[in-house]
């Protein structure tokens, strides 16, 4: 099971990746197999090309995100944060669940934020 | 499906039962046969008499819950909040995700914190 450290220092680096434009740092924090689920009651994507798509597109799209507090850990192979996705024209309030195998990688993402979360 | 209104409601309720210091009221917003994950990584607790015991145990240590922003919804059965617990001694960031059953009641809640969001 990776460390709280390693857990919430994948999370920052899936910000900084925003930040940076870098969707390629994004989606190398995620295991080939992984499942996103964005927002729930999506259908949920899986696997390298799907989820590559995804992180293009949503860079692509010049979103950036802000924390709204610091990343919370758990006791088990879980961690979360609250944040704020800014878009040209748009902002969106979300909570992203995160769920990592042994080898540190990203295996479940679950994205909270439905239709009241949206500012245009 | 319950509403976005409805299951963000259900948190700020849960919020508001701490506040007023009513397990009841707290206890009330859960099925029956509800699984409670509280931290991610502690073996999970489920049924009426557990979620009790649990909540009463959290009121009687004088618990406080306050947002650290929006509860944010879903397109689906689940909502999300963030926030900080004050206990007399103790303060914990957390993040909760609750799922809810078609009656509106919760069915799942899971709590993401963990040994590095204690603050003594």
């Amino acid at each position: 099971m990776p460390t709280q450290e390693q857990m919430k220092r994948a999370l920052q680096d899936y910000v900084d990746g925003f930040a940076a434009g870098d969707a390629a740092a994004i989606t190398a924090l995620f295991a080939d197999d992984a499942v996103i689920e964005d927002p729930v009651g999506n259908p949920p994507i899986s696997g390298r090309a799907a989820i590559e798509e995804f992180y293009a597109n949503a860079v692509a799209g010049g979103a950036k995100l802000t924390l709204d507090g610091p990343i919370r850990g758990s006791y088990g192979d879980g961690a979360a944060m609250a944040f704020t996705v800014e878009v040209p024209g748009m902002r969106i309030r979300v909570i992203d669940v995160m769920t990592f195998g042994a080898d540190g990688k990203i295996v479940k993402m679950t994205a909270y934020w439905g239709p009241d979360d949206i500012e245009q």
